[in-house]
């Protein structure tokens, strides 16, 4: 029998992806014993990244400024634009270090069994930047699933209309991979082997 | 590349147990998604259990309440007290409902590769409570490893001049559990204990 407080802060722990009721338990203990150098510091940090982080206007990401960093950053090419699902997928190519274009974070893929259409993600933008004069290719970096597949083929037909190459990254990517959790390698080799849609 | 204030919360993220940096990294912008039902409940309740759980001056269990609620309840067993290494060991007997007596938390067990010795324990607090005249049973809820065991033989020793009784629980099959993916040892302390059938 522990304090209701404890147990709310357990039962919202557990919700945490990768984390259940048993684990959070064990987290809750370990907060509390190492109150000075992990749970304060843990309790303010959390505070100050959801006060502080905002979606990024520009292109979806995470950060404390708006445009993010990748977006305000000069050295960065604005002629390749890298559209991907997800935040996480950002990271993980930024951990490769292949990448030094700009990103477009879509919010999610095509599903019809979800019931997520074209509408719910980030399209609309995603066309008016691909078409702002000085983007010439565009990465479609989607997983290698039914969904990320149509999504890709869905994405490639709304920019079919402007000047620009449209690409996806080669299939050195596994079937079925999400690339949140795939290694910096397999992501690299699969970026500087992409090829054009015909 | 996401932000400082981000990769420092996946830094503390990842020190939980259970966690590791890249489960930390999901977990993230999963509260950063769910900012409102998720991430701002969790700051919130995370606050409130650092700043009012505290541990229990008389048995060392965690509580927002000195005595703990368990300490505090009249219609709990003061004759019966059952030591345990950890707090954690506390919510796992309590969720049993099987004992209604008190507990007594060491803070850990004798361990002389660690350097833990019986002075970081709380067995001076555990002979004084043992010997206040109303306590009659002493129980070391122990775990059967070597340090476990250690703990069990110099707790018993520390107690021997007392006039309680000092028993520890039966070692043997896990109810449910099957002989064939039982370790040896608990298979032949079951054995050793066995019993006749009325």
């Amino acid at each position: 029998m522990s304090s209701v407080e404890i147990e709310r802060l357990i039962g919202l722990l557990a919700k945490l992806p990768g984390l259940g009721p048993r684990s959070a338990r064990r987290a809750v203990l370990h907060l509390l014993k190492k109150r000075e150098s992990l749970g304060d510091p843990l309790t303010r940090s959390l505070a100050e990244v959801l006060e502080g982080v905002r979606p990024c206007s520009v292109c979806g990401n995470f950060d404390t400024t708006d445009p993010c960093a990748i977006c305000a950053d000069p050295r960065r090419d604005d002629a390749v634009l890298c559209v991907v699902p997800d935040v996480a997928d950002i990271w993980a190519l930024e951990r490769t270090a292949a990448f030094r274009g700009r990103y477009h974070v879509l919010g999610g893929l095509l599903s019809p069994l979800d019931g997520t259409g074209p509408e719910e993600l980030a399209f609309s933008t995603l066309v008016a930047r691909a078409g702002n004069g000085q983007v010439r290719e565009v990465i479609l970096a989607l997983p290698a699933t039914v969904d990320g597949q149509t999504t890709a083929h869905y994405a490639a037909d709304r920019l079919s209309g402007l000047e620009i190459r449209v690409t996806v990254p080669a299939h050195g990517l596994p079937v079925g991979g999400e690339l949140e959790f795939l290694d910096d390698g397999t992501i690299a080799a699969a970026l500087r082997a992409r090829r054009s849609v015909e």
